[in-house]
């Protein structure tokens, strides 16, 4: 929204008749229809750097010619344009509201909107922060890219067969074995989700997944009229046999799972959970999408084996991604599973995108294809990760340990903090974030509003964390009084 | 499919039973789960590049081990699988049956799969072929881009501001003026058309939309359950205000349509006929989708301004996209409209990919800011394109003269074609694939099955569309005897 905004401040036009005009341009141009809200008086001061009174003027001047209108309560709203006054408008907002798809859940909105402000510390941010991204390496591999024809054109519909071909070797250390035409290259994990849902599910279709999880974050299946119905992690641990009876009761379509170095929790399942959890899936004929995005990032010691690696009988689709150790602006993920599965979402990918960037493909694939950046970047992550938990957790131990406890994670960059006392987070994430701090409430993840927060040690300096984190905990502080 | 289907013809293992292995590991490894049909005996032996009765004895033997089964008329299907034999498997068919989301026309299916065989010559194909690729100036502007943090994280929900405001800069050309906040990057156009069904319109909404039409091709809004009505393009352009009655009848949402070198008519409206479209839907409140992808690729004359630019109201919603011009594998392309519309979709498209590849949007904008590469590319486009059409005009007279009419395109690739006698285009879509060619059959983008093909002279190398055009000749002349 910052954009187009400047005012000259050495014009002799006085700035409130700037402003208006800046405005009114907008309003003239269609980009603000009849209807759209503008934004508050005080958001728009602090956003031009003037006074107040200097936009109430400008808005009463727009008033005065009938363009917008204030409403009690309300906000200010564009009422009319600049250059007819008697004229038809299509009304976009109803457009908007009886469309098909949901929005995002309002704090969802809030996050990815802060997310771009340079000055707020990001402490929920899953994403490696600039120090830990491969900038040398990528900048080797993308300068050395010899571009060809078909760098520049449409790729298969599974994606580039070099870039299957390299996840194919990948995920051999994982112990999958598998071929290229059970690989489908997805435009990140997340579009994974979507064409599952509509490629593979029906209407009003039942999932399970662990409560927490990443997936209630996330609208695609719910915007696909499929309902999740949540399991407390632990419970699955304890008593995967739990699964068989959920699938029973509600006619699951699928169990939906982040074994390894889960989102939000950092938990991770031993072998023996796992082959269990497969058992009790396959003998109940429960599909699994296993999420393995964080696999590599493992800190102390190697994960156990993949759930994919378990399953002889294509149970399992299994979900990996560029984003978490590599990536996320490349936008490259992968599914692996059964060719009729594959076939059929990768015709459904050529319906919503025609394929993946195959620029990124190609680097995906240079990427994949280059053990030595490889394997020199993912050690120094590890390094790094190691060292910056340490610091994280010894910021816990000091500022936080009066009112909230947590567990180590083993692996990825989360950690599951929970205040001893409940609060609201919705408030709270309000006056972290007047506070200049990005957190993630645990509401995100879980239906029930008990008082978790995700953090994360992997996206700000360790000097801009410890600045954050002594802040976030005044805050809560303040609030728990 | 090609993939992993290596036999060693040194080895002494006879060939059957090397291909018998074959397709035991993958109903192995579940890539073949039960229920899945094998190729058939025929295609695998042209694969292979052996005999048919060595497949007929591989076969033969998973059959009398129980794996697979031959069902008269359906082929042979995978019934069990190797490492246990009573155990339970998922039916991955009937998840996909009842799933939401239809699958591509038959026929796009066999086009997408066709168009990556190197053999086939595609005279459908709307894309650039290599020759006319900006292969040199992208490999310039890929290897100088220094990589920085931003390259490889997330963008922001509408994307890069860079790479807006560089749009908004391109599109002034074209009489659009708006603010970097108006517009939303996607994963090329067709992604603007799955935003749109799903962002702003209701279950069973109807839209209007020309006939023929791309949109009929793609099913980005049926999947939506969004019905497409058609209006014969010559209708729309001789009297406009059938919109307007056509709106009222069907309650549309929405005209969409394709003003510039039409796909795939190549057809043009005048400035006067946009004038009268713009008007008539501004004055009955149906709002447009224009969709500008094929713009820039005159051949003789500019073409006339842009709906958008005759629309202050916000009425219109505008798509462009580099896929046409530039590269197809970028995927970027944008949509520009009112905020309202453009904050909607901005948050929809982070529920379903998280943003297009940072990478790709990088090189747009460096593109769309590289003025003389720019230029010099689009000029070498027209002078080919041209000369091309030219080339094409003339096969057409010298093969075609006697049983079909066209007219002559004045910008992009495509030429429609008229057959004038009926036959059927299915049989006609497979003589000619049989014979080594790919073509585009009318029916396609309409739903009456007229006897039209779209042809194109953009992607293959002269020889070889003269090749291509000559043997299609032959097999429609072997069809109307
Ligand atoms: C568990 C999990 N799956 C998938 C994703 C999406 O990753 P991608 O960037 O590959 O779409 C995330 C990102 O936060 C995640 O945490
Ligand atoms: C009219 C029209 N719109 C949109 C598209 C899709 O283009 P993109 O590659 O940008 O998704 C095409 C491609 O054939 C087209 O012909």
């Amino acid at each position: 929204m910052k954009q187009g905004w400047q005012l000259n401040r050495k014009s002799e036009i006085p700035l409130y008749l700037q402003i208006k005009h800046l405005l009114k341009e907008k309003i003239r141009l269609g980009e603000w229809s009849i209807g759209t809200t503008l934004p508050s008086q005080r958001k728009l001061a602090q956003l031009l750097d003037v006074n107040r009174s200097t936009v109430v003027e400008a808005y009463e001047e727009l008033m005065a010619e009938g363009l917008i209108e204030g409403v009690q309560g309300k906000g200010t709203r564009v009422v009319n344009n600049t250059w007819n006054v008697i004229q038809s408008e299509i009304d976009w907002n109803s457009y908007v509201i009886e469309s098909t798809y949901k929005p995002s859940k309002p704090l969802i909105q809030k996050i990815n909107e802060a997310e771009f402000s340079p000055s707020i510390i990001r402490l929920g941010t899953g994403e490696l922060g600039k120090e830990l991204l491969p900038i040398g390496a990528m900048n080797d591999l993308i300068s050395n890219l010899k571009i060809e024809a078909h760098h520049l054109g449409y790729e298969e519909p599974k994606g580039s067969l070099e870039l299957r071909q390299a996840v194919c070797k990948h995920v051999q250390a994982f112990g999958i074995h598998t071929s290229p035409s059970s690989v489908l290259i997805v435009s990140g994990a997340l579009q994974a989700f979507q064409l599952i849902a509509s490629g593979l599910l029906k209407q009003r279709a039942s999932i399970l997944a662990e409560s927490p999880s990443y997936v209630f974050s996330i609208n695609a299946f719910q915007s696909a009229n499929v309902q999740l119905h949540n399991v407390p992690i632990d419970q699955i641990a304890k008593n995967p046999s739990i699964l068989a009876k959920l699938k029973a009761q509600h006619n699951a379509s699928l169990f939906y799972t982040i074994p390894t170095f889960h989102n939000p929790t950092g938990f991770l399942y031993t072998e023996e959970q796992r082959q269990n959890i497969v058992h009790a899936c396959q003998s109940s004929q429960l599909p699994i999408v296993e999420d393995d995005v964080y696999r590599e990032l493992w800190i102390d010691t190697p994960p156990p084996p993949t759930m994919k690696s378990m399953d002889q009988s294509g149970n399992i689709l299994y979900i990996g991604s560029l984003s978490k150790l590599v990536s996320p602006g490349l936008r490259i993920g992968w599914i692996i599973g059964p060719e009729t599965v594959i076939n059929r979402l990768a015709d459904l990918k050529m319906q919503v995108d025609y394929g993946a960037s195959s620029l990124s493909q190609a680097v995906a694939e240079r990427w994949l294809s280059s053990p030595d950046y490889y394997n020199e970047h993912v050690n120094w992550v590890r390094i790094s990760l190691k060292e910056r938990r340490a610091h994280f957790l010894h910021l816990l131990d000091t500022y936080f340990s009066s009112f909230a406890t947590w567990s180590v994670p083993t692996g990825s960059f989360y950690v599951w903090v929970r205040l001893q006392k409940e609060l609201s987070l919705h408030r709270l994430f309000d006056v972290a974030l007047k506070n200049g701090i990005l957190i993630n409430p645990g509401s995100i993840y879980e239906e029930r509003d008990a008082s978790y927060l995700r953090l994360s040690y992997s996206y700000e300096s360790k000097e801009r964390i410890e600045q954050g984190m002594k802040q976030l905990a005044s805050c809560i502080q303040s609030m728990i009084g």
